[in-house]
């Protein structure tokens, strides 16, 4: 991977400079990003483009015209000169496209209609479906999720927010400021050629322009909010708003989610079709907050409302087990992820054990197994947890909550948020509490050390978190790798694998989470500076010693301006005071060679 | 109208003998309702049914099979045979499809498939589109505006709730206690054959049967709930519940309303789009719930959170004004009702003025109207207003806020949980505060007078409502007419005019709501009882003077059990601690011969 990928990867133009922090008493090269800067910009690109990232072909009235809308799945291909770590990110935005609306994709297959993806000056896409196949562009600096679910947006039919003819209304264009020759940018298009879906403007859409886009002076922003709270805001790359999937949902008439299987709060009396064992020791008691133990759906939004499921443990004799069980789900992959937040409070020795049950067509239970294992703890705080399923036919899954010690419980087993998606889990998640005391106390570039995590092939890795970190008003977040069990059967270096590290909006529906996720790849024949030693190489040879895993920890790889604190007070990211990041270490050696043939050639039309 | 239809009317089987109360000294029959009948029973009904109310035709499997779905709009007739009652309730259904869906229907106008709504014995209908043709039948007791929401709901491909495979998890069906020979309307079906939507189990369905369908005692249930809540509320017949209409619009890839153009309950920053206008004297400010102040649309259910606009009259000069804007929006009617709360916390001289004003194709204003008024008042509560608009093309509206007395006022003007739909507003709007209190000071029979309202025709009318009814356990409400001051120009007797008594669900999200509509239809020859006088008739020749009107008040009709005590307490009945009711006195006759022929014959097949 070159230098330049992982500048633009931060998606941050003006820090074209990398710089050199100590961090842990090495030396790392790391790259900020911030925001107040212009992915979309495509100065000098190749094409010709109008509104910096859409490209101009004939019969350009995609919009209402309903001919330009896809039909599903859309066909893809990965054209070989993409950036590897463009290639993975775009199997994220299609991921979120699955889990938040109808559209789906699949491989190309000889259909006359698809897109193709490649590597050309700057990140653009045409706008619908120009029934003949066409090019969508990542540049350097687009392999980001936010950076191609925005794209992708263009190439199902959507113009930019701040094209809406009532813009005017919502912000100021200071088309004084913005760049001679790139006035056009800010074409307004009439709403006889582009609908708003019946919705409002929205400032926190992915399609909106930053404030600094197309900007002669570096310090004078081209747009300003007419909600001042919303300059912060505008151009957010964290991932789609709820109007962006009001809108792509009424565009394509999905009413329901590929991949988001069940879902449950509990602030609902049916407790979303859940159900009590009748063979078992007890009830879990659907229980509504109160002061010193909210629920976690809630908190921090409404101190008089909110339920939880509880399943006391100081009452009734050990071993006593009770089972809250999901209705019967038909999944569509073999691949789930059940995720959701838990507390105990009772005695060490309370169990909570996730169950999965495959039913047949007669409702007849079919190979009941323990998925997942909790235990009680002192922390009496709600925590996140993930099982892995791979149910491939009708199932429940149930929670059996087992009393491990009444005599010495003061309290129970509580269950809240429940997301069941066909998805993958995450490989680590890392939960910080009380983070808001970390960003007052810690120094600048102090960081805090996660602990250590596995990826799928076996991997040992970790992530250095620095709430303050040198980039001012930013967290900063560094990915390494860490010695581990599996080190003599894995590959070194280990070169083109995808680190992710998400930061979870923790809002209760998993549709309306705005979850970040920043990635890079590793490059097999990366060096450390002024070394002839590779940078992925195992640590064992270069690495630092920490005696809190007995394990040695390489060369960390990350962001200076990871996530802005301003975004980190907004939405759910720092619910509870809770920070959690989600990390993945995934293997994209499959997605090198991945470009099939086309079988009629891509009409790149001109302007003539 | 006959007796039979009125008795039928409440839907209660088992009060099949009319009884008389005193109210306002004079005897009037009146009939009530209850939550132990069961108006889908067809007991010797003349067509085959399965389920009570369902049709068996042959290749039934209609449900999973997308060639029982339905293409809109649906073509329908109203047969003339029908009562004239039902054809208004099955306008009115028709209004709530289109209110929570986009589920159409037209008029019959030769096509292959469509809807005959006819009398035949009892309420059924088949399940999913026919496509030839099919009858739906609305006998007696069926004109009621969630028996055809259920109805209908069969006809657009859906089965009974407690037809679910997995409903053994959720209810219990007591067998033993069903009349023998009507077992088979507990049938279960796979789910090859119907699909839950992958949603759950709804006990809150308004396609679930109620405790004591088909049952043998009248006093034993023959379902029960396993959730003890719900044993209450299953067979309700208020409105669709929220599963319903998910799993109608999932079914039909709904993804907006026909009729719903705009909503706001300011909870976001955005404000829903609405705008301040940049030229007046002030701002509307968004302001967050506080002791003393809260908002209208979380008030009850969390202290801590919820917003409303707040333009302040304690500050600045008399006449001051500001403009609170909605977005463009795009009607498809030319005919609105603008329903918000608001509230005058200021001096007795603050306005309150709605405004529209319609835009051409570059946003140029035309013809601004001011639409509705308010003035200061002593309330300082929440108060429902409702606004006629007659839009039919881009507009928007706006509140203008104007200061009347800022030395005297210590408040402002308030607007909370805005809904614009493309209906009709209601002609008279009644609320009742601090409907508890009632509740619990009025002697059993005694009632509360409406103020008098005007029905778009002219009349005059009232209600009277018992927040204790004779009815144990229920409200009762009755409906009479006034003398007013169109009485000379106006047709008398008043037959053929549907009364429509609505109790509205104050959730802020108008598609959540479930309000409950009663609705029967004068008859022109009804006689009161041992009189040569006819019911309807001005009532200036038989009314009782009520100073508070100086106008007579004819003789009342209604239903002694409208609405029970127990759901009262539920969802947002009584927001606030206010009831709220609506009237609806509406001309029917052009309903009366509302046949249109068939030109190909409809071929309701037997079973051979």
């Amino acid at each position: 991977m070159s230098m330049q990928t992982l500048l633009f990867l931060t998606g941050l133009v003006a820090l074209s400079s990398s710089y050199t922090i100590p961090l842990s008493s090495r030396v790392h090269e790391v790259y900020g990003n911030g925001e107040d800067d212009n992915p979309l910009l495509n100065l000098g690109a190749e094409e010709d483009l109008v509104e910096g990232d859409m490209l101009i072909l004939p019969g350009r009235n995609a919009l209402i015209d309903t001919k330009y809308r896809w039909k599903f799945p859309i066909p893809y291909i990965l054209s070989d000169d993409l950036d590897l770590n463009a290639k993975g990110c775009v199997h994220q935005a299609f991921e979120m496209y699955r889990l938040k609306s109808c559209i789906d994709f699949k491989p190309y297959e000889g259909e006359k209609t698809y897109i193709k993806f490649e590597k050309r000056g700057g990140c653009f896409s045409s706008v619908g479906d120009q029934q003949n196949g066409q090019i969508l562009s990542l540049g350097d600096g687009c392999d980001h999720k936010a950076v191609i679910e925005h794209e992708l947006l263009h190439a199902l039919g959507f113009y930019h927010e701040q094209s809406r003819q009532d813009r005017d209304d919502y912000v100021k264009i200071w088309l004084d400021q913005v760049t001679p020759g790139l006035e056009h940018n800010f074409n307004k298009y009439d709403d006889s050629f582009i609908t708003d879906q019946n919705t409002p403007y929205d400032y926190e859409s992915v399609m909106h322009y930053r404030p600094y886009s197309f900007n002669v002076d570096p310090n004078i922003p081209t747009i300003t909010t007419n909600i001042p709270e919303f300059n912060n805001i505008i151009g957010q790359y964290l991932d789609f708003s709820k109007l962006d999937m009001l809108r792509l949902n009424r565009m394509y008439n999905c009413s329901s989610s590929l991949t988001l299987l069940d879902q449950c709060a509990f602030e609902t009396v049916n407790t979303c079709g859940m159900i009590q064992n009748r063979n078992d020791d007890g009830d879990w008691v659907r229980t509504m907050s109160q002061p010193g133990s909210h629920d976690h759906t809630l908190i921090g939004q409404c101190k008089d409302a909110g339920f939880f499921m509880n399943f006391y443990t100081d009452t009734g004799r050990a071993g006593d087990s009770a089972f809250l069980e999901s209705r019967v789900l038909h999944p569509k992959r073999n691949l789930q992820c059940l995720q959701f937040f838990y507390k105990m409070t009772g005695s060490s020795k309370d169990k909570l054990v996730v169950w999965t049950r495959k039913e047949d067509a007669k409702g007849k239970v079919l190979s009941p197994t323990a998925a997942g294992n909790f235990i009680g703890d002192d922390d009496h705080s709600w925590k996140i947890a993930h099982v892995p399923l791979t149910m491939d036919s009708k199932f429940r899954y149930a929670f059996q909550g087992i009393r491990g010690d009444p005599a010495n419980s003061l309290g129970g087993i509580q269950v809240d948020d429940i997301t069941l998606a066909e998805t993958r889990c995450p490989s680590g998640t890392w939960r910080i509490k009380n983070f808001s005391e970390y960003m007052k106390s810690y120094a600048t570039g102090e960081y805090i050390q996660s602990p250590r995590f596995y990826s799928p092939e076996g991997y040992a890795f970790g992530i250095q978190l620095l709430p303050n970190s040198y980039y001012d008003g930013y967290i900063g977040a560094f990915f390494h790798l860490s010695t581990g069990e599996n080190d003599q059967a894995l590959e070194w270096p280990a070169g083109n694998r995808q680190v992710t590290i998400t930061l979870l909006d923790q809002d209760s529906d998993v549709r309306q989470r705005q979850s970040f996720s920043y990635s890079f790849t590793t490059s097999p024949t990366h060096l450390i500076p002024d070394s002839n030693i590779l940078y992925w190489d195992n640590p064992s040879k270069m690495g630092t010693y920490d005696p809190s895993c007995d394990c040695y920890h390489g060369w960390t790889w990350g962001w200076n301006a990871y996530f802005s604190h301003y975004h980190l007070n907004s939405r759910s990211y720092l619910k509870n005071d809770d920070l959690i990041l989600f990390v993945e270490f995934e293997d994209l050696t499959p997605l090198i060679k991945s470009e099939v043939p086309i079988k009629s050639p891509v009409h790149l039309r001109s302007q003539d």
